[in-house]
């Protein structure tokens, strides 16, 4: 697993991160401290702000900047998190109870609003008008590429063009915005910044596929949540539209959507496309996105950094969950 | 209605304000598009943009940059209100269905980010470190303000000390903000941006009070949504306080917060409220608050604003809406 030799690498600032991400429940409100804390040490891999580092390592910023970048990025990912569950009614996430579960949608909604208030004041103090540009459009994009998850939900009508459009919204673009805020932060020269960003972007776009069709073949206790929870909650990815190109599967995906009978249940469609061709298609396209990722790397200067950004490449295009 | 008089004196800045509030709505997503143009094009009283300008007047600030702190205050204020209309399961809003009626919860949570987002975009070219500070703080505020109305709601154990708490991090701080940025923006002397601040406060305080009178002794048709809402979805504000002093009236609402019977319905207890003494003792504290607006306008300096204020402040204490 090397993920963990990226975290030793940069173990210190890491633990920077945690420090901070855990300074942000440190509020008057028991109710915000105690959802906020739930949500933010739930896990995860938090790596919007290795990128922000890696990419940091790239320039000269200075230390405790590129932490408050790294830590505004998870924030920002969290709040929207929290956001969608309120929205898809998730009862758990990461093998624990979502916060709309544990208290109520109006705790939640409030505070992701709150944690996004806190992004704001951590970033308060750059001067940077670039950093600030490029953050406000990407919490625009996110916005709309959920709405436009809203949109789509349920809807049979949908082809390649919507989802690739709708992930490079809802999740390639932060990761972009990671890697290139890390570099703007630290001041690195136009052209790495763009490479950079460039492989945030084709990495986020790879690690969103890889997580829709991890949602079909990985298992409930390493997902943290049931196989198949995409399309039971009417959301249709990749390996969903590559497996509805057989008429059958679409009648049964359609029937479900419109709560008609059908002799295939939605049960059955899940385990169908789990062992069908539609899961390997869906894993090729996402290896190539990685690969672009591979080749957008080589043409970085060589640092220890770039090792780094390989590694978790890597990492990612062989993840179990 | 002295109002106008403030509006015709400022009646080209406030169309600006209105212009620029509409290009918020101007995205590619249509249902972003026509959930907050459907928001934002509701009307409301534009209070807290006219807080603005008028304390920047204050001051010599470029009039471009006061009509973007203006709408960013009104900005927050929607996507306060479209996250609060989710929580309440509120269906009318200003006599039209709320955007959580008309589409759905999804596109109200994402429509209140959004424009949260924007209004970052809007704030980003300002210099001022304090004008940030001042708007994170009271983002901050309002997420706490918020949380705590979802805490004491249906919650029969309440004082004057926590409505007070209450509504000032839900409204008054906000608009003491409005009056505080515009002063901030536009440069004016430590001594009377803190006058302007508290001018605001109490006007907040005195205009939140009179909300939740009028929310008991106005019109559906004037509120845009029924009489006694408030205590209908479980909020206990002022009048309730005082009214719950009676012994018969706190048993009636514990009995129907608790889904017990009682010998009074809620309907009953709403026109108790409507004719008791609870109003006019609302309506004297009301009165103080506002009487502190006008003694703290006494000492800023002579300038046509300051008349301007003193009308508003004047308007918002005898509103029948």
């Amino acid at each position: 697993m090397k993920l963990a030799t990226a975290f030793k690498y940069m173990n210190k600032d890491m633990q920077q991160v945690e420090k901070q991400i855990k300074q942000v429940t440190n509020t008057e409100s028991s109710m915000i401290q105690s959802a906020s804390n739930h949500l933010l040490s739930a896990g995860g891999k938090r790596i919007r702000p290795i990128f922000v580092l890696l990419a940091a390592k790239f320039g000269h910023g200075q230390k405790n900047q590129m932490i408050d970048v790294a830590v505004a990025l998870e924030l920002i990912h969290m709040a929207s998190l929290v956001h969608d569950d309120v929205i898809d009614r998730s009862m758990v996430r990461r093998g624990k109870p979502t916060v709309n579960k544990k208290w109520n949608n109006g705790t939640a909604i409030y505070t992701g609003d709150y944690i996004f208030a806190r992004t704001l004041e951590l970033l308060k103090p750059f001067k940077n008008n670039r950093l600030h540009t490029v953050l406000s459009n990407t919490i625009h994009d996110l916005c709309i590429g959920e709405i436009e998850q809203i949109r789509d939900k349920f809807n049979i009508q949908q082809n390649e063009f919507t989802y690739f459009k709708r992930i490079k919204r809802k999740t390639a673009l932060l990761i972009a915005s990671s890697t290139q805020m890390g570099a703007i932060a630290s001041g690195v020269e136009p052209s790495t910044e763009r490479l950079l960003k460039q492989y945030g972007y084709h990495i986020g776009m790879s690690y969103q596929i890889m997580d829709d069709i991890l949602d079909f073949t990985s298992t409930e206790k390493d997902l943290g949540k049931p196989v198949g929870s995409d399309l039971l909650n009417g959301h249709i990815t990749l390996p969903t539209l590559f497996a509805m190109e057989d008429p059958t599967i679409f009648e049964a995906v359609k029937a479900y959507f419109n709560e008609d009978v059908h002799e295939l249940s939605i049960e059955e469609v899940i385990q169908t496309i789990k062992q069908s061709n539609a899961i390997e298609q869906s894993y090729n396209i996402s290896q190539r996105y990685l690969q672009k990722a591979f080749n957008t790397l080589k043409e970085l200067p060589d640092i220890e950094a770039k090792n780094l950004l390989e590694d978790i490449a890597e990492y990612l295009g062989q993840r179990k969950f």
